[in-house]
């Protein structure tokens, strides 16, 4: 069992990642919500299919009364609407401030479940057992809760730190292949912005075997990285703004295709490697980083470009939320495992986004 | 000019109260959201009439471009639909993490536009100004945020500090009369719970110009004390519960009522007669103590009594959401100026709640 402290002050809290979990996670929650007599489990129609049921028994085991809130899996649930049914069905299971929320579920829930904590009698307590490896390596881990707007993603939203998050690595088993591919971008940047002995390890990477065999190492020293960058920066307005690393161009990507073309994490590995071929021709990157970082994505059976031209990409560059006033700021490398801010004015964000290669 | 300071470590802020603020409200903005370029500001229909345009020079004349984002008048705006509408008018203003939200307006606008700024990009600076008695001396301060949900009041919200409460006693002058006493009952229960020496003051009010004349200093001891439990106690869960004196009986008869019949203020007002008369008969306040809550009230036009009888008023309690587990706790009087919370387990709180007077 591995276990991290996210020192946060009065919001500490820690992570534990263990193969096999999910069923002896009855005494953690118990440890992460001492006080509670409800729990509300949030969580989509088809994690619940898969885990649903196992996972409501641990939590009866515990001595907790459970409700499960299953939402329509995909993107398309993470609004104010459905936030809203959530709420209200919090409400109908007579939920007290003293009561807590559980999301089981990959990032959509995961956010939504974690704003409804946040914001239902002004905050209850919540505990996140995330099933994707995104969710496990990256949106658990931070207190990061939003919905999206109908003019933008995660618009609305708080920070709200979780009592505990739990991970259980055997769970991403049943995802599909291009979202564990998915997962493994996010996992990527990890290594580019703070570690190149992590980065190392995924050049070692071959199989989805290899994959799964290295994930608790993967989930640790991802969550240790982030846990580092979110002790330093809880608000987002430094440290933690290196996890954008490939994200202004590849939230741009996914803008552009509406997200259906590319999973987040694919988007994400486009823009890093779009991205950090630019630096490297203005100098600010050691030469060669960016076919390393485009093999190891190649090898995990991500892309490294796309079709749509620089004059598509920059609309959405101009709308990003990370936008202040009229600057953007970039995340570049030094090199591999090095990253640095790169504010960059309005007129000169073009000669950071060529996709022609 | 009267300044509080409110001190909550890195979320203090003032409050600055003055006849004729408004007008002169600019550098004081200014200074409260200095990175602004744009101001969202959050009204009614009804005070933007009056005095939208007004403030919007105000705001112009210090520099910042102004978005009026007028939601209509009443409780039936304060909902997650009309919150969304205000997040995509934020969003299609263009506004950044940096620009900020001044609410202008009474509770409904201020707890429905606070709550628009601690979410819109998971948190902007706002500054609140009240329009109302009832906002002046109460929700203006303290940092609830809130819009209900169909199963209950303030279920979905934030504890977010505003960045300055900026409050112009003058403004109140266009309230209708009901409005004035409405927020005189929340102010009656200052001096209850707190302070002796205000509650002798209202008992020296016989006109509407009494009030008008006293309000600076009423606004003042009511944001002092709310400032000081609050201090104690951000989030609600010891002194600041004294504020809610009157309200458990309260909610139950706005319930009842289906918040039609009475206002706040006014329910309140009943609220805290009936719990006093009660704990009185259980010898645990003063003798008298009602009687002269209930004189200072109707000298303030507003009611002591309600037909409802008790057994329609306990099931709404049982759904108080302040509850935790089986237990309402209840805010009782020793003396006027002298209060103390008393838990009830769930088969007692029959004896607290009596209203055949």
């Amino acid at each position: 069992m591995e276990r991290i402290h996210v020192n946060l002050g009065s919001e500490s809290y820690d992570i534990t990642i263990d193969r096999g979990l999910l069923d002896r996670m009855g005494p953690l929650v118990r440890l992460a919500l001492p006080q509670a007599e409800k729990l509300a489990v949030i969580t989509d129609d088809t994690v619940d299919g898969l885990y649903g049921e196992r996972f409501e028994k641990v939590l009866r085991g515990a001595g907790y009364e459970v409700r499960r809130i299953a939402v329509p899996h995909g993107e398309g649930s993470k609004n104010l609407r459905t936030l809203g049914e959530v709420l209200e069905a919090m409400s109908a299971f007579g939920m007290t401030r003293s009561d807590g929320v559980v999301t089981l579920s990959g990032g959509v829930p995961g956010d939504l479940g974690g704003f409804a904590a946040a914001v239902y009698l002004r905050g209850v307590p919540f505990v996140q057992v995330p099933t994707t490896i995104l969710a496990q390596i990256d949106s658990s881990v931070g207190g990061k809760v939003a919905v999206d707007l109908p003019s933008g993603k995660n618009l609305a939203g708080s920070f709200y730190q979780p009592k505990a998050v739990l991970i259980d690595p055997e769970l991403v088993r049943t995802l599909a292949p291009r979202y564990i591919h998915d997962g493994m971008a996010e996992a990527v940047k990890y290594g580019c912005i703070r570690s190149e002995a992590l980065f190392r390890l995924y050049e070692g990477l071959h199989t989805d075997e290899d994959i799964f065999g290295a994930l608790p190492q993967i989930i640790r020293e991802c969550c240790r990285i982030k846990a580092e960058l979110v002790e330093e920066d809880v608000r987002d307005n430094g440290a933690r703004m290196l996890l954008n690393f490939g994200h202004t161009i590849g939230h741009a990507i996914e803008r552009e295709y509406h997200y259906e073309t590319y999973t987040h994490g694919e988007a994400v590995a486009v823009g890093m490697v779009l991205l950090t071929r630019r630096t490297e021709a203005l100098g600010l990157t050691a030469k060669g980083t960016a076919d390393r970082i485009a093999r190891v994505l190649r090898a995990l059976s991500l892309p490294v470009t796309v079709e749509a031209p620089a004059s598509a990409l920059l609309p959405h560059i101009a709308h990003d939320k990370k936008k202040r006033g009229r600057r953007i700021t970039f995340v570049a490398l030094r090199r591999i495992g090095e990253s640095f801010l790169l504010p960059v004015e309005g007129e000169r964000i073009s000669e950071l986004v060529e996709t022609g290669v």
